[in-house]
């Protein structure tokens, strides 16, 4: 397959995004040992490439085969030991879905759960946290399904100055790489994405950063792991030695996926990290300039909640997702149905991530809002257009 | 990256094997939603194709971002509860770590442990099963850590004689796709492999293929379990939903990584297994005859229980694996070195399955063979030669 291919459509949901050239014929790197001495400085690179990402100095990253949500299960059998309190801050189906996790596990999840388009206060949060010690407070930064973005920042100050022994764990799997990130200069615990998102390579990396304060939590446990693949007993060791140029073995770790993640994050970290992140609040603000241009309305209630990354837009009263989709679609762009289950037929979902943002001479973003307008007129929706 | 890259060196390790230019086409498949119409059949018939592999009519098939050893996650969580007895045959390294991983979550474990080079005996096994009853009895069909062969035909025979309600568990990680397999035919009720042994596909996709019983008793479970991104909770609704060719989200698949099983599988399952079993058989007896001239002498302490798909070999006491792997590699072949921790550095292992196999024409095999014999030779090695 080639990545000129004509009739390919543009991946234009939120995430996978669109990989460019190198980083998909990375993947298809011949076959090479892990611990071969061509593999290991790869991956040793690589993790050391994600501190940058995440403005860490001393975070420990690691990179395990596996989804995003495999993530979760790192912060929730690592951090998390049995009836102690976690604060979820839920903004959305991924709020949801940590906090199952997090149960799972033996955690006593706390949630402050905002309303559809919101997100939990400031106010909200100290409140909550006036009543209890709370082990951990995980924020997703931007949930994917409702394309609102909290104030990170804010919330970790708040808890440093409420309650500094919490952990501050970060769900950044749709905001790392596009939303400002601070790791150390805001005390974040914890930094967890995919790659599948603004990383820019192709899906199956799960990416943890954690604080050295986070990985002294996972040390000084009183009970095991409750889990083997998500373990950091398992997995810190072998981050060890690939960063220290030495091959280990727990598991087979995916070779191609990880010299695809070299290719991308080389790419990324060559340019200031604050150009980055200008390029796209720039090209967001485009997209819901036109979205609001076409009288279209936006799930999140403002736009200074709303992500970077990605938009999500209530469908006309007149559509819906079974006419929309496959008619952008027929404009060779596909964009995302809704995923937040009570209103999941009502919305659908852009993704502007990584190429498609970084590099402005592809067009993907002009052709994505040209199909979107070309393919709402079709349908005979006419307001604005 | 090109896939006849002159500087290649071949990969000839028990895994990642080398992978073939299709496969490796597919790994660069341009980005694409993991719910599009284009993907969608896509992973519905690599489920399909699954049984054909594993001869298994009913069986369910599941393909998770992931490393190999996620499997035993996926067994350990969903099939034992905690204080439920399982038997354990270890024949090296992979079961002792099946066995730390079942005791994570909480399972009971028995083993019956071979001698190095050894495996169980079906008296031992037999004598085991009087003892008490196990809910489950793993096998690692071949452990590739000693390239021993275990006998899973007799042992799954023997367990339905005497503990017809013991689900029988097979670790064919090293054995999928190499040795006979008769899921259906044999009663096994679970097998487990990763993608990049003699499936042919990069490293990345944990696979389990569970039998209705083995379902059945997940279903019937009396605790929740124990895990989150390993449980079948979470997994099988979404691998029903893309068998009946419906899209459907838990967490983000690695599509690159199955459109590339895709196509491995439909290279395998387009010749008669019969034939590819065969096919393993032979090249392992030439490179078995091979090693013996050499006057080396192997892991396993007799070839009948010597895997097909791989042989580990014992240094000659002159050597060690500083002086012999780097050397093989000056001649453009990757071999691996030892894994089993207390004799590690005394052995040495060859990889000889997939596209290796079943096309002579690309002459790895003869190529291994040579480089092995030249470098010997130069590091003054002189028996048999």
């Amino acid at each position: 397959m080639s990545s000129t291919n004509q009739n390919h459509k543009l991946c234009m949901i939120p995430g996978p995004v669109e990989f460019h050239e190198d980083v998909l014929d990375a993947m298809s790197t011949l076959s090479t040992s892990h611990v071969s001495p061509a593999f290991i400085p790869i991956f040793g690179e690589s993790i050391e490439l994600l501190r940058k990402v995440v403005l860490t100095a001393k975070g420990q990253p690691f990179v395990v085969a596996g989804s995003g949500t495999l993530g979760w299960d790192m912060v929730a059998s690592n951090l998390v030991e049995p009836n102690e309190d976690v604060l979820v801050l839920n903004s959305g189906y991924f709020g949801d879905s940590f906090t199952t996790c997090l149960e799972t596990y033996g955690g006593k999840v706390t949630q402050v759960k905002a309303p559809i388009g919101d997100k939990p206060s400031l106010q909200e949060i100290s409140e909550m946290l006036k009543t209890k010690f709370f082990k951990v407070i995980t924020i997703t930064h931007v949930d994917t399904s409702t394309g609102v973005l909290s104030d990170v920042k804010s919330i970790a100050q708040r808890v440093k100055e409420q309650s500094p022994n919490t952990l501050v764990i970060v769900d950044g799997v749709c905001s790392v790489g596009v939303e400002e990130i601070r790791m150390d200069e805001w005390g974040l615990d914890l930094v967890m994405t995919a790659s599948q998102k603004a990383l820019g390579v192709p899906p199956g990396l799960s990416i943890v950063i954690a604080s050295e304060r986070a990985i002294e939590t996972f040390k000084k446990r009183k009970t095991p792991v409750k889990s083997y693949y998500a373990s950091w007993a398992n997995w810190l060791p072998i981050m060890n030695a690939y960063e220290a140029r030495k091959g280990a073995y727990f598991a087979t770790p995916p070779v191609q996926l990880i010299y695809a993640l070299n290719t991308s994050l080389k790419q990324i970290t060559s340019v200031p990290l604050e150009k980055r992140f200008e390029q796209h609040k720039k090209v967001s603000k485009f997209v819901k300039d036109a979205i609001e241009e076409l009288g279209l309305k936006m799930l999140p209630k403002s736009r200074d909640i709303a992500a970077n990354g990605m938009t999500a837009v209530y469908y006309p009263e007149s559509l819906t997702a079974v006419d929309l989709l496959p008619k952008v679609a027929s404009n060779n762009i596909v964009i995302a149905g809704g995923l937040l289950k009570t209103i999941a037929s009502k919305y659908f979902r852009i993704g502007h991530m990584g190429i498609s943002v970084t590099e402005p001479d592809r067009k993907h973003i002009q052709d994505t809002v040209s199909a979107l307008k070309i393919s709402l007129k079709d349908l005979g929706y006419s307001a604005n257009l």
